[in-house]
């Protein structure tokens, strides 16, 4: 159950883009520890997964509509510090597809310190919503991620083209 | 937006029965003021309304198969003192129906030292599933709540017997 | 998720400014209806307020920081219609002050199609976090509201004077 | 919702005791895809050790009066099949400590069909409230998991006496 996610991602630095979304802290986040419950972190995932969708030209309620859903299969948080009643997370996100599954990426900072508070990831199966099942990712949605996560093709494209 | 809740049910006796229905505060349901966060009350709220509805005979699920869904129209309620972690909390539950409304009233009470915590209603209107908009209660649920929010009607009934 | 608070204002003098924040509903504020769970509004009524009482120049964190807190005593919410999924939704919301007493109005509308989705309102003690009991608004908050909730009185006030 | 934590124990000696919590789906707990938002299983996890440190001996707000809290550091979890409204799912918990952290090992189980739903792990860190620190476990944790998570140590030690 523990060994640690993988090399994943480009290690260069043409790494699929990330978004950034913002939440502010409210009280119905924090917890009697006088800081944000843990679980609540799972909320803000979302918007910044939701966003980056928005960002990469689908919104999730689009992918829906076209009859398929991603739901989470995983999730893996390491809390670092705690954010507070008020304060304002920043919530990076990037995103990479296999060919049945597509992962986000996050890294949750406090914008007023620019404090990394916590960083892990979600996976996601494609299901068929009319199936009921999982499948490999439609190409509408490998492409959204495609086009984005290797670049280092595009590069390659356009170098042919000189 | 104000005047004070009905006349609500039978200053007698023979009033609806009361079920109570316990939980017990975690970190979830607190806030950064030390005590449950105001809206964590409203899942409290369901589960005494889930477990009358189980007693009277009929748990929502069911409810659910035959087509229909009773929807929150609308929610009152006071906090009086603050509910805090580990605290067993009773939630003691009322229901009773008019033609087309559902009404539940709750008192929220701690177990340790018998505090009223908070005290409210519900109101609920019935959804035809299917069409999708409300419609006067069917029988079976009508029946559910008959039964035993009109005593007066049993008492009257058996009064004939004699 | 991000309540964006509004320059908004009133336009005349009479009324409490109406402030504007919006949210985003995600996943995680929607149930198995496939509606907003009813007592996920909470958090948007808190995103309301908080908006609103930064807009009249007092973040809540700095009303604390003077040693006070205005838990919410009573709330009152009706839901007319449902709120779902990527609905962008305006929490409009006012405020007004007894001597012991705030009073938040809230009117919840979706963007997209101008509908009314739920009104409402908050009652809130005002209390003193150092002794931990309620007390009369101090004058830091009383004035807050003050210039803004009644200015009849003071246009009265002033009609004297002359 | 109402945990109830269990005799369950182990039946041999060499692995931790595992402890069995159970909480009832709720409306609050699912989203609009018709099953429980992947952030609400962190608070069934919650209800887990919860109920799992009340089994070996000690509340956890009995921990926070000695003056030390053990928020949590990560949390890992993956999602095997859906759980549903009114669904009752048992969380089976198992803890062992380490010099300076908790893991705390869950699989939530339907009660219904016996199905895995899910499976992960959380882990904590344990802090000096009053410095405000993470520190080693103190003498008083340490016990509570060494007799239960080491029980090899102890049968070593009885097997030396004879």
């Amino acid at each position: 159950m523990d060994g640690e996610r993988p090399p994943s991602a480009a290690p260069r630095a043409e790494a699929a883009p990330e978004t950034v979304a913002r939440v502010r802290v409210i009280y119905g986040d924090t917890d009697a520890m006088g800081i944000v419950y843990y679980g609540n972190y799972m909320r803000f995932l979302e918007v910044g997964r939701v966003e980056h969708l928005r960002a990469l030209g689908k919104a999730y309620a689009e992918i829906e509509a076209l009859g398929y859903q991603i739901p989470v299969a995983e999730v893996r948080l390491k809390y670092l510090r705690p954010a507070r009643y008020d304060d304002v997370v920043e919530v990076r996100t990037r995103a990479e597809a296999s060919r049945a599954a597509i992962r986000f990426d996050y890294r949750l900072v406090r914008t007023a310190d620019g404090e990394l508070l916590a960083k892990g990831f979600t996976r996601h199966a494609c299901v068929d919503s009319a199936r009921g099942r999982a499948v490999r990712l439609p190409a509408v949605l490998a492409e959204l991620f495609a086009a984005r996560t290797d670049p280092a093709k595009e590069r390659n494209a356009s170098a042919c083209d000189r």
